[in-house]
This record gives C-alpha cells, sequence and structure tokens, in this order.
C-alpha cells in the first residue's frame, strides 16, 4: 500500500460524487513499475520538475524490453502511470480543503473516472529494460501503462 | 467498426511480437465518444493540427458532465483515447513499410500494450457535456478515457 489511500477516498466538503458505469469497457496491462525516492503520496512534490528534480527509474518488464528499441534518439518522454489507490467517481473535488470545488476534468488530480496520470519527463539514460529520468512526481512502485516519445499536439517541445 | 482494424492487426515484415502477460491489471470506463470528420484511419491526419484542423467534438457522457466544471479556464487540455481496435502484442514495428524497425515506445502507433493516445488540442468552447475543440486525428466514435488541462511537466505551453 502507497499512501494514496487515505487522502484519495474520503469525501470533503462540498465534493460531489458521480454513479459509475455499471461495467468496465477495456483493460490494461501494467507493464513495468516507476520507482522513486517518494515513499508516500505525502513525500511527492506537486508538480515533477524535469530539470531540478531527483533521478528516477522506469523499471519496463523484461517482455517488453525490445519495444524501447530507438526512443534514446528522444529527449523527452512521455509517462502514463496507473494511481491505483485513488477513488474514482468524484465530480467535482476541492482540492485546496477551502470549500472551492472544482471539476475532476479540470485538475491533475489521481481522483478520476479513469486514475492515468501523464508526465513529461527528461530521458537520461536506458539500460536494458529500465529508464532513468528525472522529472516524475509519484509514488515509488507506481505501475507504469506506457511510454511515447515526447511531440504532443504536433508542436515541439519547448525550447525552454 | 473504424477502419483501423486491416492496417492495425495484420503483422509486417521483421515485426517481433511479445508474449503478452496472462492477466489484466486494471480496467477502464469509457468516459464519451469523440466525433471527428475522419470516418477511416485512411482519412485521418498524421498528426492532428491545433491551429489549423478541423472543428471536433468531444461528447462526455452526461453523468460525467459535471467534472467539466472550470475546464473553460484553460486554452489546451490533453485527451486520453483508446484505441480499441489495434493489436497489442508488437515490440518492433515497421511503420513506414520499408523494413525499418521501430520500437513501440519510440512510436506513437496504436499498436501497443495499452493502446492509450494522447493529443493535446485547442478549446474552443463547452456547450454542456460537449466540448469544441481543434486539433484531434483520429477516427469518428473513438472512446474517451480522460480529459486534463494542459500543463504537462511542470512547463507551460510552448507560446507558438
Amino acid at each position: 500500500m502507497s499512501g494514496q489511500a487515505s487522502s484519495d477516498t474520503d469525501i470533503r466538503e462540498g465534493e460531489v460524487a458521480a454513479q459509475l458505469p455499471p461495467a468496465f469497457d477495456a483493460s490494461v496491462y501494467f507493464i513495468g513499475r516507476i520507482r522513486t525516492p517518494f515513499a508516500t503520496r505525502a513525500d511527492c512534490p506537486r508538480r515533477g520538475d524535469p530539470e531540478g528534480g531527483p533521478e528516477c527509474r522506469i523499471e519496463v518488464d523484461p517482455r517488453f524490453a525490445d519495444a524501447l528499441t530507438g526512443l534514446d534518439r528522444y529527449d523527452d518522454i512521455a509517462v502514463l502511470y496507473w494511481m491505483n489507490e485513488a477513488r474514482r467517481d468524484l465530480l467535482l473535488q476541492n482540492p485546496k480543503h477551502d470549500g472551492r470545488l472544482a471539476g475532476t476534468f479540470a485538475l491533475r488530480s489521481p481522483v478520476r473516472p479513469n486514475p492515468i496520470a501523464l508526465s513529461i519527463v527528461r530521458m537520461l539514460g536506458i539500460d536494458g529494460p529500465v529508464l532513468r529520468v528525472r522529472g516524475l512526481d509519484c509514488v515509488d512502485g507506481t505501475p507504469l501503462i506506457d511510454i511515447k516519445p515526447e511531440f504532443t499536439g504536433g508542436r515541439k517541445p519547448c525550447d525552454q
């Protein structure tokens, strides 16, 4: 168990929950694990820092190691991971505990119908099935679901 | 059925498939549908264009409409969707049909263990549970799985 459970399963003042659909529509494989220095949610930074954050490791299941071929040509990669301890039914959330509500899709909160997180991280190196990266902000042991070269939306990454 | 099946289920020269894990690890809800002018994969542009592409609609399941509250404050949003007709087991792909192989995680191909696509799109407006956006490149009817405000990796979107 990570530290996600206690903060992401309670409901706060003013928050509104949906009736979730009666069945799931598709399924995912966990294709690896993310290793960070953050043992609990409370230890995680609010946002990953690809410049100054700590080095982290993405341990890809060895069965998928060949799928990393050519990824070393990219400076930045998009990492999708599964925030597997959050509740999934909130529509309106009170993220700052101050009574101000925001819609789930206007937040990057782990609490969402499909708890998939997206981080853009800086690639430091690849050693077999393990990527060394900078810029992650998730709990150690978080399940990995995808890696993509980063050039979202048809635009080049910012030059900063 | 979209036009994805024929091109994304065949295997091409040199391509290498993995043995997928014996079971799935988590499941997703389809939370809406994406409406585009692209009836088949062959009609889709290679990359969405947030500046000059056609206007598209993201139809969110009305049960989640309240979760869009506040999203109108953002110019750009990240859209995650499910490419539900692609095979999931290829490690090395021959995307240009020229014999040059690339790893699945070094491509944005729909063929991947978890067929989740990511597009950054320009927000044009919100009408109840429907978003009007520019910059999508997927087949009409594609299942939606998440919407997030766009400020990936702790960086502001590019100013271009």
